[in-house]
């Protein structure tokens, strides 16, 4: 018998047949004798159509009024949860996130959980109940309702696993698992049966959207170990762990491909102390969020000039042009080169620190068909290159083939 | 300037635009100096679909979790309206029953009040801000949401104004207040500028269903003053309040007529001890409502016998003929009357207790028309009598003349 935290997303619960579908799996691990906590998003759809309606008063409603307005989303989706279990005949409870503990600080729309006080969970599953909880959501010691913003379902599941010291968590989503690379990209991807919290960081910040790198952080600071699966199908998923001697035999974990990137590069830089920090701190100013940045050695005397490069987010380009243009005079630099024609394509895998050769073996890849590199950048676990967007996916394809298969 | 508690129903709220006008209202007070609790009940609508929601799991979903689920509708509805308020410059803040104070016993989807403890709303309102309070619903001292049942945001209202001893409690509704008779059916009917609890709590019984009795027995319990107005014009409404001597000049303050009842009546009921408890025991137990009761004096010897008469919803008429039916051996009655075609017609007033003549006046009346009286019962301040349906619409505004005008 063991204590299991399970998660179900938005999806997995987005019309009463599919939550009658996870009443289903629900009870049929409480009829194995397991001790349940199940964290349950609000149904597909409903917390957009929520923030519309704020949206359709005002453009910027107060942050504290839409936390009190979400959260209705996750608490109609608990009970309605709990309902279907009780109509098979589960004792179930629902629970909203303070009632299950889930103190948070007062940033409201991306709270952080300050900690968890699953008193009351304890005692109801002592006294044989499965305990259906609200993700996404908690409060203030104030007493305020707060989210936990994007992701907040999967954090609230990995924080009550961590206090409750679940024997497992299990993540239910609409995918098998985490996967070598996307199946729609590369046809050879192949399902993992385990990754650790690092890969696994890696591969969410490089656009595969499993998971949102603050749960899995969470997760890792907590030594949560969690299984990523599928609540459509009953395929063991994936499990995330801290790193195993036996997870380094494999080089590359996975590979990943995020094409909404742009590019931009500041030529002829004149190369002195401060310039770097003037042009990054500007777009920080501006709220861009920068991702690689590459600058190569300078070169030319007596004033010699460098190249910088960095990529954000397609939709950022306009404002982070517009941005450094207003610095050309100051700086002093040459020309302002701009693309959204790129893919940034990354291989990802603990296996790297002791292994030798991995770079060269990517690049070679990426010259058996043709591809030229525009950027590079590297981790201890993790290669990443810029190259050109309509060569991405077969890249991908041919990257996957020489480091998995 | 004055601490006044209003209270919009879900038609007042039911959609976006509404809750502008509503937050408009809202403002005009607060510039005006007034200090405002505002209680909100769910968007109309939005109740049923949840409920619907629940029955699709199952026909009878457990109370606790509907509470949790019915209480998102309100949470919805003050989120959206301390937004709207928040966008035309007005410090809302939106809080829960819970958030409010509003202590309950634990008798999910009727609790009932059991304290409010409005610290929160005080320092909230000492603040300069606009409360923003979800009505309908409570919290037990375990932290279980609760609801009050139907009319339990007028209830929400009604106790939030006695706890914070509020200058005025406005409810307000889709009609301009309380009228001496249904305006379409009495043409000539007036509204009231005031009415006494009493009167109130009388012609909500009979059908006039302008707020359920529970408020207006807590408003009476706990001397809440109290308006009803519309939320859709800016007439003064119908203020309710403790009788005085001058509401007793008065003689008929309101003329009422239900349609929905139906009279059930046992003839040669034998007249022994305890024959009238065991057939009102065992439509109580069968769960109907009786409405009227009339029994006249027996005759016959040496078996003196009576008849018995009494009046239910229409709804209940098969199953109360049902339950009549296997007690016939039993009691050994004659005959089971039993029809729908009625109509209760009454008069209410506080000066009845003070004026005589006020029967003989109403039958006068309807002997007038030719309307023939089947059952009359009295209170203090309201006499009844069921006639026929097909010429009670009439007989309301031949009595309505005859006392109001």
């Amino acid at each position: 018998m063991a204590l299991i935290v399970q998660k179900y997303g938005g999806t997995s619960v987005g019309s009463i047949e599919r939550i009658k579908n996870v009443a289903a799996r629900v009870a049929d691990y409480h009829r194995r004798g397991h001790k349940l906590v199940v964290v349950v998003s609000a149904m597909s759809g409903v917390t957009d159509q929520l923030i519309n309606m704020a949206k359709e008063i005002t453009p910027l409603p107060s942050e504290r009024e839409l936390d009190l307005l979400l959260a209705t989303g996750e608490q109609q989706a608990i009970a309605l949860t709990a309902i279907a279990l009780q109509a098979i005949g589960v004792p179930a409870i629902a629970l909203t996130g303070a009632q299950a503990g889930i103190v948070t600080d007062g940033v409201h729309t991306k709270a952080r959980i300050r900690n968890v006080t699953p008193k009351k969970v304890h005692e109801l599953l002592n006294s044989g109940h499965v305990v259906i909880v609200a993700g996404f959501q908690g409060e203030t010691p104030e007493g305020d309702v707060t989210t936990l913003g994007r992701g907040g379902s999967d954090l609230t599941a990995v924080a009550l696993a961590a206090a409750l010291k679940a024997d497992l968590c299990q993540i239910y989503t609409d995918v098998d698992g985490v996967y070598t690379a996307d199946p729609r990209i590369v046809p050879n991807a192949k399902k993992l049966d385990e990754i650790s919290y690092d890969e696994m960081l890696e591969l969410a910040s490089l656009g595969a959207k499993v998971m949102q790198s603050r749960s899995v952080e969470f997760a890792k600071k907590f030594g949560v170990v969690f299984e990523v699966r599928s609540s459509f199908n009953d395929n063991p998923g994936t499990i995330v762990k801290e790193e195993t001697k036996s997870m380094e035999a494999v080089v590359v974990r996975g590979v990943a491909l995020d094409k909404k990137q742009a590019k931009v590069t500041i030529v002829g830089v004149p190369d002195k102390p401060g310039v770097a920090a003037r042009i990054f701190k500007a777009l920080a100013d501006a709220a861009i969020n920068v991702d690689m940045i590459v600058q190569n050695v300078s070169h030319g005397a007596p004033q010699p000039t460098t190249d910088i490069s960095f990529t954000i987010e397609k939709a950022d380009l306009p404002k982070a042009q517009k941005v450094i243009t207003t610095l050309k005079q100051e700086l002093g630099f040459a020309e302002l080169i701009a693309t959204e024609n790129i893919g940034k394509l990354s291989i990802v895998g603990v296996g790297m620190k002791s292994h030798t050769g991995v770079a060269a073996k990517m690049f070679e890849a990426l010259a058996r068909i043709g591809v030229n590199i525009d950027m590079i950048s590297t981790s201890e676990i993790k290669i990443s290159v810029v190259i050109d967007a309509a060569k991405a996916e077969q890249a991908a394809r041919e990257v996957h083939a020489a480091f998995i298969g």
